[in-house]
């Protein structure tokens, strides 16, 4: 599993002319070291004395950052999985007519599997930018640089998975199926975008930069 | 050495409540995340046969991104030196007069330290948007989504490390030194948000979406 390799390992293999891991690992990577960021700045918040206030909050962000980051973390693999099945259904035996109806439906199959994988990582990364958004806000000043990094990452990686979305809707025949995850991505691109800078804002004001 | 833990316990390691590994070892391993995708793509091009013409640029893209991924997981260590260092200044004794000046004058080093590590880590990730940029538009059109993905999270790990240059740049009290080092990097992060949207735009024009 891909999640068990060292960093350096994983870079590697990212760099190699395998390909997988390739843009979709590294989208859900950039996904959970986003939600990963989250929690330590709720972890560096809970507990200290001048943020009282602010703690059952930050409890509640943690624990959403923690599934995210789970979710994130089997993304990787699961990006594994969905090109190899459209690897596999493209390789398929193409002899006869019914060979060739089942393989053309094995590759729509895993085309449309190929798309929802990448558009659960890019709701993920949504949801973690919006947790970066109440560590930004509510955050131990000390450690408010780290939501800013947290969601720069979510964002790349919620652009980045779009990416393989686009690229897989493209190739399916349900078109009605096809536009609607496309629309949904774009939906959220836009407002990934206002959200990020407006945390990357907030934090560069209250570094004081 | 954080480079040679796994993906997961980095990311355990990043989402705990000790102070490093941080935004800023997440900044430098989004940018080698960069690095790698750009290798990926240079290798998935040189020696398939269409692609003739951009060998030899992109076996140069190839060197140089390995140089600058190599540079940036040594930075994912760099940071946490430069965390110590800063934080081992601010714990010496200062009971004395000579105690305080020796004490002020090693925070102050250690200060320009921090700003200049996170510095390297934001040209670093500049030069890996440049690389990026090439290989949008000479690599393999089957996997250019991998140099958009690269862009993106060489982008976000330069935003990143720039948060990490202002907040050591505040406190020294070099005002010269510490305004030249912000100056640089915010001519930086202009420059590279133009080029990475340049960047994004070309490979979603590419993936027809």
């Amino acid at each position: 599993m891909t999640a068990n390799s060292s960093l350096v390992t994983f870079l590697d293999d990212l760099a190699s002319e395998r390909p997988t891991p390739g843009g979709g690992g590294a989208a859900a990577v950039s996904g959970a070291i986003g939600a990963a960021l989250v929690s330590m700045v709720a972890n560096l918040t809970i507990g200290k004395k001048n943020y009282e206030a602010v703690r059952e909050d930050l409890e509640a962000v943690n624990a959403k950052a923690e599934l995210l980051r789970a979710e994130l973390i089997r993304a990787i693999d699961e990006d594994v999985v969905a090109f190899n099945s459209v690897m596999g259904a493209y390789g398929l035996p193409r002899a006869t007519d019914e060979e060739k109806a089942k393989r053309a439906a094995s590759i729509q199959a895993a085309l449309k599997d190929a798309t929802l994988a990448p558009l659960r990582a890019v709701k993920a990364c949504f949801d973690v930018i919006r947790l970066s958004a109440a560590a930004a806000e509510k955050g131990n000043l000390n450690v408010i640089s780290d939501a800013g990094v947290a969601v720069l990452s979510a964002n790349a990686g919620l652009r980045s998975a779009a990416l393989n979305v686009f690229i897989n809707a493209k190739a399916i025949k349900d078109r009605d199926f096809a536009e609607k995850q496309i629309a949904e991505v774009n939906a959220l691109l836009a407002q990934a975008a206002e959200m990020t800078e407006s945390v990357y804002q907030t934090v560069r004001t209250k570094i004081g930069s």
